[in-house]
């Protein structure tokens, strides 16, 4: 740790503890200078960085001030979906989201996507320029339905770390995280099915449902302990559920981890009813704790649980590199694999066993996971600050996601619109629910190095929030 | 064209025309060399030439002789499926046999391989290298639904070879012409459907119908002009089908090309019993004759065709680049394509809508057509020389891949386990039928460049062939 940022850390324990309050002057930065024993320049360099967070803001000819404090503002409650199933809905929206990916000179607040700039990736790049020219003829054969051994190899030891013993002949390498849940739910469920989801859920699963024609039950979910296990009992008891499909470590989109002891209940609870898992990790290696969270495949006992996960969100996903460890149903995702894709794409696969062997894995993701943390703090002191008061903002505990609860009568696809004329992409709370709830919510992603465009971008959103709350004056209040 | 390929052509018209007869011993060496003007070494090229195809072999200390020549087999007759929709069986064999993948040592004359080692296809490799090098940030991320712009505006441009008029919105790029089959057939049938196949036909499509539970009715199918139209309405008049799945254009496993008018009639029939029509156009770019064979899609006038094809065939399936051009139903799959793998690998779109911008993929067709047409001729040569007889071999007009048909009681699966003992990868024919039919049938594979082995090893597997027919000596007549 550099003098400035240890400097920093000091000032900052001083405001959390109230020692410079709410809107009052700080020292000026020769006072500080001389106290610290330390140079001028080390001090606006602390100011800076507290200033980039939002802890402090400048005054022109005053010097700095401690930001003006809004209540941090509550985390939403469990959520209340109709506990029936549904069909899915919300397809157009879905796909008008997804449609933005190309377009350039968009704030992307809405996407799903990862910072893939960071030099920790550069290895990779390495890597997939050395396959192409040492012309490695795998990469222009077809592959093995099952995916290349040496990846397979590599995720089944990746696969301790959350607390699982799998082999390579365990895993199924799938093109990215989303075919390995779409062979899960194809390998546990026929059309007409019901699979009971978190409420919010993310999208591309409840899509998948659609497809095949099966009906989603939302159960209430909360935004620290993940699915409620008591409401997902009764709607066992009620209905014929064939799986419980989710993403128990670092949810998307609300970004808890479910605490270990409910996802072993819930295993439990599944060997009950005779229940498939399915098991989306895609954000689990993302957590900002060491070690990662366990997954709930590690509880499993009899191969209930499917394993789903990619490198899409770890490393990039243009990479396509998914897999599925698909326990006792092995044969029907082979199948499905078989028919759908063939094999997966040959030389990102190699790439990323590269990767993983030579070891920069790791250390990749100690980076990402370290940019995403410090993000999630800055980002929500910039929430605090541009946002009305009456919301309910996450607390994720891993990935690079945001849940921002608006007041119940506030229309974020209306929201979504407005600051879309400004270049400004987000994503409505409503395509998180099977039946378009959700729609007081928005998502918002943190993951990428802030820059003024985003500070600027988010103020942006935030005073379109408070304009469209000012136009119902009578409803205002939380 | 140099001088021994002119003298061998010279021999190879005399052979023709019988005046030098089958069985007879050619000029030596230096009486040619005088004849013709020519050097001893010419000469000795021109024989070795001759040799490699089959039309000469040598006697050791008595020189060359005119390879005795064995009447050419008949192709197939019209096939006889049984003309009632069946479920699909098979799979068990069809992993199997995709399972030898990624096995060395192993001469696989059953796999749907093309060559992929020759020098026109280099720069695809630089392309390739180019984009990691430069660290292309477009590769790491998020690709569009529909895939990469840039390529479906080089596909839509290719199309015109086949006839049809299509632009880039009316492109999808998916995982490998799988993906497009199988989002062809989810978009157009529902579980419980019933659709029209060629028989024999390609053993991947099949098990898409398979896995999404409908049920196929085999067509009779002429191993010269394609599927029986008249068959075809026999079965619309008395079923319900919902779609005809055919590969009109070098078909798998028959190698014909399906006449124009036969293509037109196919389409007015479609609409007569509004069927949907999907083309699996995988091999069509690699007819022997230019210009290449129509798309059925190019008769198309109410978007009932589904052209589904890819870049595994003409370039390298692990690749993973495929694309479909759904007419109406472009809504359907796109949400298919959506559920089932988000969006397509970046990297590969790129290098190949590079390769074909800079008119590399023309040459490197010219190429390829060419070397399988050469192909074709030696390896028919070596099937007349080492199977028996009473065999019926198919006459490709296009790809790499043959069929023979060997007498009715044969068991190919039987000799394919036979063959594997000795290294040896043939395709039995009970996988080209939904209902395991031909199981006296063989697909081989010619795509690569001729070597001794491959020589060898088609030797083995018509002895076994022999062998196998000896033990069945009162059914041995054709």
């Amino acid at each position: 740790m550099t003098r400035y940022q240890h400097l920093a850390g000091l000032l900052e324990q001083r405001i959390e503890q109230g020692l410079y309050q709410s809107g009052e002057r700080l020292p000026s930065v020769r006072a500080l200078s001389t106290e610290h024993g330390v140079s001028i320049s080390t001090v606006q360099q602390a100011y800076h960085l507290l200033e980039t967070r939002q802890l402090i803001m400048p005054q022109p000819r005053s010097g700095y001030f401690v930001t003006p404090r809004k209540a941090t503002p509550p985390v939403p409650a469990l959520t209340r979906p109709a506990q029936r199933p549904v069909e899915i809905t919300q397809w157009e929206s879905v796909l008008e989201l997804v449609n933005v990916r190309l377009e350039t000179n968009v704030l992307k607040f809405g996407s799903g996507m990862p910072d893939v700039s960071q030099p920790t990736i550069k290895p990779l790049w390495k890597e997939m320029s050395r396959l192409c020219q040492y012309q490695d003829a795998r990469i222009l054969q077809y592959d093995s339905v099952y995916g290349v051994p040496a990846l397979r190899e590599q995720i089944a030891r990746l696969t301790v770390d959350c607390g699982c013993q799998l082999t390579q002949d365990d895993i199924v390498i799938t093109t990215g995280c989303q075919e390995a849940l779409f062979v899960a739910v194809r390998a546990v469920c026929q059309p007409g099915d019901i699979v009971a989801v978190e409420s919010p859920a993310f999208p591309g699963t409840m899509q998948i449902l659609r497809g095949l024609d099966i009906k989603a039950i939302e159960i209430p979910t909360d935004s620290v302990t993940g699915i409620s296990l008591e409401a997902l009992r009764l709607a066992l008891d009620q209905w014929p559920i064939k799986a419980v499909l989710l993403v128990p470590s670092c949810n998307n989109p609300l970004g808890f981890i479910m605490p270990d002891a409910r996802k072993k209940s819930l295993v439990t609870l599944a060997q009950h009813f005779d229940i498939a898992i399915i098991e989306d990790d895609a954000y689990g290696e993302l957590a900002y704790e060491y070690p990662r969270p366990r997954a709930i495949k590690s509880f499993d006992e009899d191969g209930r649980v499917l394993l789903c996960s990619s490198f899409s969100k770890n490393l990039a996903p243009g990479l396509r590199v998914g897999w599925i460890a698909p326990g006792r149903y092995l044969e029907r995702v082979i199948h499905t694999k078989y028919i759908s894709t063939g094999s997966t794409v040959v030389q990102p696969q190699l790439a990323v066993a590269e990767f993983i062997r030579q070891g920069h894995y790791q250390p990749h993701l100690r980076r990402m996971r370290a940019q995403y943390k410090a993000n999630l703090s800055t980002f929500t002191c910039w929430v605090r600050e541009y946002f009305p008061s009456n919301i309910c903002v996450s607390r994720p505990q891993g990935g690079f996601l945001m849940w921002i609860e608006l007041p119940e009568y506030f229309d974020s696809l209306k929201l979504s619109r407005e600051v879309r004329k400004a270049g400004i992409q987000i994503a409505a709370g409503s395509l998180f629910s099977a039946s378009g709830k959700y729609r007081n919510c928005i998502r918002l992603n943190y993951a990428n190095r802030f820059t003024e465009e985003m500070r600027e971008g988010l103020r942006i959103v935030g005073n379109e929030v408070a304009k469209m709350m000012h136009t119902f004056p009578d409803q205002n209040a939380p």
